[in-house]
């Protein structure tokens, strides 16, 4: 990797839903390892423990802070076991966290893994590593007093899971599968932006067809719609209502791009 | 106007609730254009799309900010069609935004409006300018990278909504309409606070007379009561109940200040 | 109490909620009056008005910020009468809030308190003091322009609550009580970790014996478990459920902690 310059902000994401003692505490922790660090929540909205949605979401945010943002991220249901903690070198930020998958895209995408020990006399507790580990260490890391360089390789191969994917793209259409269902009943699919080409054409899911559209607003109300949604990502939502329950259609449901006329996404 | 002098502060406000990955992207978007900026959330809670509450309760809050802040406001319905971006210079705090009638309050107060531009060479989403427009801009404007005095007038008068109202004031009593329900059920009304003189007398709404008081505890649980709430508007609330389920009132309903003895919210 | 050496930092807590504009009015006010604070949120989810629970809580998040920070603590359901506004110093911190028993915890540890005055020619709301008078208040603290010093002793003793407590410890087993569910349906109790001892052993609640585990995963799902939560404290849960609806449990309800053998929690 080229080298991490530290910027002196951390990010915290997590799946504790944004309005728990648990932020709190990690702010704290930030500060309390490094006081001059500048702490801004990223997204606390990760399914409560459920590590692939995570890791298929959460590239998608990272990118959205500066090159030399520290990224601590804790979807962290091993937490007490021996999963090792790691620090991830990826596009010009480090990504801090736990070796059980959620860092799977930034190692497929050349991310370097180094281990994240823990500081000598440091009381960790079994149940809260996001404010006893990895809040810490990412603060250290990004006001500099922690370097990339004085961390050691792992001491084995970072886990990678088996993600929810897609096939496709490059003008022939594309196939994936919703895997994330937001509060709002929105349906996000695994189809990326970049797999839309000039993004000119209709979905289809459960049978239904559904126009590729650029915003909520071009179709009428309670009608259906696909759209690139904030995460980059292809989305099937129903304007003023719930996909999920007009669709009856949840994580798992095939969900098809074909190319053609239409308003297009572009 | 007077000069707008930038003090490195960048509020955000929007409707997206306040939980969702917008508003983190909305941060990482404003520190990428100005590292140094210090950003932090105003609220995050006007109703979905509904530019006129937001309207009438947004200004009521920026003035909380000290003068120099840059407010960032993204309530747009009107994403990716050709409404235009402005910034709105008012009351030493400049407020940036799409050019909707979220701003109606502050150019019928003197703001002057300019236009902001698409930076060179940026690629907007069609969904989410908050992020891909307002809060980079912004950024730069609180940083003081960009100016007012770079930018354009608008090419067109900006859109000023017509908006619930209130009539009267002045010790003579004061006429309004509920305007916003609040989540717990608290009905808030167009009177302001201003409107109420001393501060003496009773309210009524829908054939019920409700005491003015100053504080929630001064009547017993269940009861009714009406008193000037924290964006200085006249409200109706139900200790420990709703408001609006008591009342079955809703947006609309009419609401009038009497003045006479009483306990008073002086 | 050792000198009490400002570092710039306030951190908010509340029984706001976490998404109302009165979090976000707290922070321009504490910006307001001391533009170079850094200005965090700790914990906003106290319950409504709920003095006594906040008083148990908080002081087991509070010490997770660094000496030198300045807590604003707003749970105030007697604003607008004459109760007094107290800053406390207390392990190199100072908390600032009503006296109303918020600091039972701080004053029985041996805390400070001194009487925090209204700044001359201040209006304050009847309603708001979180903004009006502590945010401001502890801002200035928090950046030295209004230090310790300064502060006169409170004319009467400030108000101490009886609190939720608990008895044992020392390895003999410890009694205690449910005093907070939270929203997830775990039952919070009074025991601390350190009452545990090498914290083996199992939990008695209405007639249940519950292991006392390290993590929620040592369980199967739906099975009751108890653990040290991430306030320090006791807790029994429902791995995936509600252990307040599985067990018909509620504040006040007694748990048991009995030393023995078993996976334990250290």
């Amino acid at each position: 990797m080229g080298a991490f310059r530290p910027s002196g902000v951390l990010a915290l994401s997590s799946d504790f839903g944004g309005l728990g003692p648990y932020e709190g505490q990690m702010r704290g922790a930030a500060l309390c390892a490094a006081p001059g660090v500048k702490v801004l929540d990223l997204w606390h909205g990760v399914p409560p423990q459920d590590v692939r949605t995570g890791a298929v979401l959460l590239p998608r945010l990272w990118a959205s802070f500066p090159e030399g943002t520290v990224h601590v991220v804790v979807v962290d249901p091993g937490v007490g076991t021996d999963r090792a903690a790691l620090a991830v070198a990826w596009r010009g930020r480090l990504l801090v966290g736990p070796d059980n998958g959620i860092f799977t895209r930034a190692l497929e995408e050349g991310g370097e893994a180094r281990l994240l020990g823990i500081p000598g006399g440091a009381v960790l507790s079994r149940t809260f590593h996001g404010r006893d580990l990895f809040a810490p260490a990412g603060a250290r890391l990004a006001a500099g007093t922690l370097t990339w360089e004085e961390l050691e390789p792992p001491r084995k191969e970072p886990l990678r899971l088996e993600l929810p994917s897609w096939t496709g793209g490059a003008g022939g259409g594309a196939r994936g599968e919703i895997f994330y269902c937001d509060p709002f009943g929105n349906l996000v699919s695994t189809i990326p932006a970049e797999a839309l080409g000039p993004g000119r054409g209709r979905v289809e899911i459960l049978g239904r067809a559904v126009p590729l559209v650029e915003t909520y607003g071009a179709v009428p109300k309670g009608a259906l719609l696909a759209l690139v949604n904030s995460f980059g990502l292809l989305e099937v939502a129903c304007r003023d209502g719930s996909a999920r329950k007009v669709l009856g259609a949840g994580e798992g449901t095939v969900v098809r791009f074909l190319p053609g006329e239409g308003e297009g996404a572009g």
